[in-house]
């Protein structure tokens, strides 16, 4: 089944159940701006930023920099793009790039690091997503004719097919330590940066200073319609932002979804420790369901569980979907929920109550 | 002079004579959207276009698809992808790609064909910017293994950097069923297609059925703050999608960017008239002046001409600047004037009266 | 440290202990022409292949074509050139290549196959480099637009980092029947195919009717100078011809080097079954060794072994030079010994008693 | 008509008026090597060049860098090859490399540099092949966002497509002087360098100290059956060499063929006078004929000439094959005679007695 039929199907199922369909736990990409962040999208002051000229993004980009204590920072798109062109600006054609097997820009970036930058992965077995001290050392490959260069180590946290796994800097720290010591640059996938230091109570500038790039979505949990960030030295940056106007995301007046990314970085950063409680809460509620046979710890905005006996997970979703609840398949038994800026304590107990009921 | 040092440069202009800078002839790509566009914007429906749910973009898409008579549309972040993407769905690595050597896609999208498609170019010198008839099946190559293999034409209506000259649909069939005759696909950039349109009164349909595919801008006549659209068959639409997706060009909730589209769609066309006009009457303005060697025929909303005797673009834009009046060098001696949306009578008469005030 | 610090340091080794030096165990690309061989190629007929006029040339391709029951064949370099001719044949870019994590393809080739086919690695976990039933089927990716395309299964027989491990005929047959129902295409990666033929006693042709394209090796076991060939249908090779050509491995008068892969072809096929010998008698003479903890199973020229305690690879090897024996590591711990052409009974011999001494 | 076509014709001509089909002037590449070379060939001493323990490559390697005073070279199978891996080494993805129209990297070597690289060309029309001064520095490209970054200039002498004409060493100087204060860096493309330094009476270290790398090919007029060297410095080399691998041109014991690339410098260069000689001849003897309209001058070993009248190139050739010569095509008017180490004054005579008799 593919993608186009997976979301003709999803729409069918809307329709049938558009009564009661309410609760969407397929993604934190899913939010909509609510009404004062749009309020602070369609009062933004704009210019054509491909000239450097739209204010907003100008200070988007300024702030989010100042924030993580890096010298700059470059409005894009997708957290695609930002995770690529920090790839492009670290590595040269034929090196790797050493990263745990779950990653997202190996799992969910469609190998176009091939592509555009011409290297290969080096994917390491870590646990949860997570890399364990020692293994990047023992990754690095010797300098031999027939062997890439191995560049550029990358991290993501939280880790989304690792199940939201938290890295605390101390950790990370850590594993750069080891990186660096092998001549590697470092990149974190802070994608959903925002859900771990909430728990962790570390700073951004805990993470600037501790990686050479950093990408972070605004477009996830912080509930801006569009876009990510990418921060880093002065120079990197400039280079990356060539990189951006050639393949494409250079955006003229695209001040009115930055500014949905300021309001964002100001105000929803501290709710997210709510979306985390809303996921251990469910969490919690599945571990003991007699058709679950596992849950992976919750520790962020994701909760993967695992179907028990014979159930699939495809007729699983469609019992949720009768009672207006989406959610997306990790595997044939495998069931993740996203928590969210749309998704409230009240869905969370209709979810509850639905599962149970389900037992 | 690097870029940046042409924004700084141009900033620290903008402050010295913020009194009297009030006409931005620079590029058409520079629009705000009127208060009514902006409106339409603030209502969107939107969803997460990366799953096809978001309604605007959906409906924007469609519209557009059916204007043109084509299968299918993409909505992306702007012109380069959507020509890019062109490039990627109708080559194989080592094809090349025939157009004139003034064409954007050649001259001002970073070489980025090389990386993206592995293709090269096969120039042709033609004429403002257009191909002669006859000059395609010269320029197709035999096949033998050390040559690139010619498999795709592209044309550009209107030539930016040929003057903002025009094709007429019959001039362009001609050149298509040659191409055709040698087995090349057919791409149409239609940045500025709009702008040919009003003045030959041809309909978005006709060129349609020209053409394999089509890419046209809305973010610059039509006066859109971002986004382009990419148009052609189905099968290769849902193939350029992956693409856009992999490039960084998916874009979570972007109908409140496509609401401004579909408004310029129903709204903007028309108007493109009196932005060519004013164009002209630029031109018939410039050519008697004694510091002026020679204007280039207008057509659309571009007008492009050469200074006379030592005078070089860089002061002569200085001198303009300090009336107000911002516009680019396009070579040594030569300057570019382009009008739009935000171009009213009144600043045409203004800058009619410094010019004449300068000679 | 790199390459240029290891052949350096072998070639003082060598120096210091030129009088003993007698054994390469090194690798069966070391090998030298025969005298036979040396003779069949400086009479050898030649002309510019480059223009397909180099008679030895079309003769060798033609045999091998001929061998396999396929309709074609090309001549190259390397056999990473043919491998890597393979995957730009049989994909396009962002699709992505399924592999056994041993395989050449992906650990020795400096992963150009980023670079040359914009694709991407698939890697799964098998058994000594082989692939299991089931393993593929399970591998292949759903169409989604952020996932590479799954189109092409690469096998390795025998494979080297595997320990030389021999996929029988049926075996392959299962996984490449797997493969197909999924629409994928499948590459032989045969640099050492003979090692196994000679053991399993199937013929070229078994294995030239169940592959796409095969690709074999002239230089390893089968004591070539130079030369790889790529097999497979005459539409692919006359792709995979042009291909080659633009990546520079198109040779002007290669008939000199064709000859010995003539010659090769026709002599030197059979008596691999004394390197294979060869290699299981080193296996066995190394397994009650008290420091060896294990030997990797010999199934044709190579044997692969483990250290005990706290013997490093490094130093064995060291101690082997002095003895006249080159070996490589293979790990921390690990040693290969290669048996080949150059290698005599007698030679194992020493081998054996130098080893059962340093016991 | 396709490569295959042509190749089957040329085919079925040749044995035709086999009798009598006596001479090639189709290209230099065509020469087979002389007893004396073949004997060298026949009796070097070989290794593993993957190794670098090839001795007759490693001295093949160091002779030539010693003759042109550069720090190192590396042997590979193609000048195509030689001249991608300096583009390779000496750009960055979304450079671009600045060269006359012409030239032999842009009109034959299949685009190649954009998959290998990701680089464009800025191509400048000069006259035959050279460009002259004033010219790069109006080429160079300012630093925008959406402009290829100017690196590299590349110059070819002498220039094949230019009719074989021949820069001067301070000609060269100059334009690399220029080329060198815009910040580029400099390759020749000596293929056929020694055809041009018998004219000038230059020595290989003149051109070493010019350019910052330098290829030249052994099997054009210097009738080494394959191979060509990349001179350059030793850290360029080195990466040079890396890419050699990956791309599929390491081969194990190239001695055989290195051997005879060592006798041609050492007997061949001398000789190339007389191939330029035999082609003035060829030129003085055409220039005065009925249906011939202009012949190009004749600088080195190629002379090309137009056809008058309505006489095509395909028939003439079809005329001259009946007398047992063969050239090629190089317009629809246009013909190429090559002279090389295997055609003598008596064919030299008989072409020109053919020509007259055919007047």
């Amino acid at each position: 089944m593919n993608l186009y039929n997976i979301v003709e199907e999803s729409q069918r199922r809307m329709a049938k159940y558009q009564k009661t369909m309410t609760v969407n736990l397929t993604s934190d990409t899913a939010t909509r701006p609510t009404p004062k962040m749009l309020q602070a999208m369609f009062a933004a002051e704009v210019g054509d930023d491909v000239f450097r000229q739209d204010p907003t993004v100008n200070k988007l980009e300024a702030t989010a920099a100042e924030r993580f204590g890096m010298e700059a920072a470059l409005y894009c798109p997708s957290g695609t793009m930002t995770n690529q062109l920090a790839i492009k600006c670290h590595t040269q054609a034929l090196d790797e790039v050493i990263c745990e097997e779950k990653s997202h820009i190996y799992q969910y970036e469609g190998g176009v690091y091939s592509m555009l930058s011409s290297v290969s992965m080096n994917l390491i077995k870590g646990e949860r997503g997570k890399l364990l001290p020692g293994q990047i050392s023992a990754a690095v490959k010797p300098r031999y004719d027939w062997l890439p260069i191995s560049s550029l180590l990358v991290i993501e946290n939280t880790c989304n097919k690792g199940g939201g796994s938290i890295y605390t800097n101390e950790e990370a720290r850590t594993l750069v330590q080891e990186a660096r010591s092998s001549g590697l640059a470092v990149h974190l996938d802070g994608a959903r940066l925002f859900n771990a230091l909430v728990e962790t109570k570390e700073s951004p500038a805990d993470w600037g200073k501790t990686f050479d790039t950093i990408s972070i979505c605004l477009s996830k949990g912080l509930g801006a319609p569009v876009g990510s960030l990418l921060l880093g030295p002065e120079n990197l940056i400039d280079r990356a932002r060539r990189y951006r106007k050639v393949l494409g995301g250079g955006m003229r007046q695209a001040g009115y979804l930055a500014a949905a990314g300021l309001y964002a970085l100001e105000h929803h950063t501290d709710r997210l420790a709510e979306d985390n409680a809303r996921a251990r809460r469910l969490g919690e509620a599945l571990a003991p369901l007699p058709f679950v046979a596992s849950v992976e710890t919750v520790e962020s905005n994701i909760c993967i569980f695992h179907l028990a006996g014979a159930l699939m997970a495809a007729d699983f979703l469609d019992d949720l979907a009768e009672h207006g609840i989406q959610a997306v398949p990790f595997g044939p038994q495998m069931v993740r929920f996203t928590t969210h800026l749309d998704v409230t304590d009240e869905m969370v107990d209709h979810v509850i109550r639905t599962l149970q009921k389900m037992a």
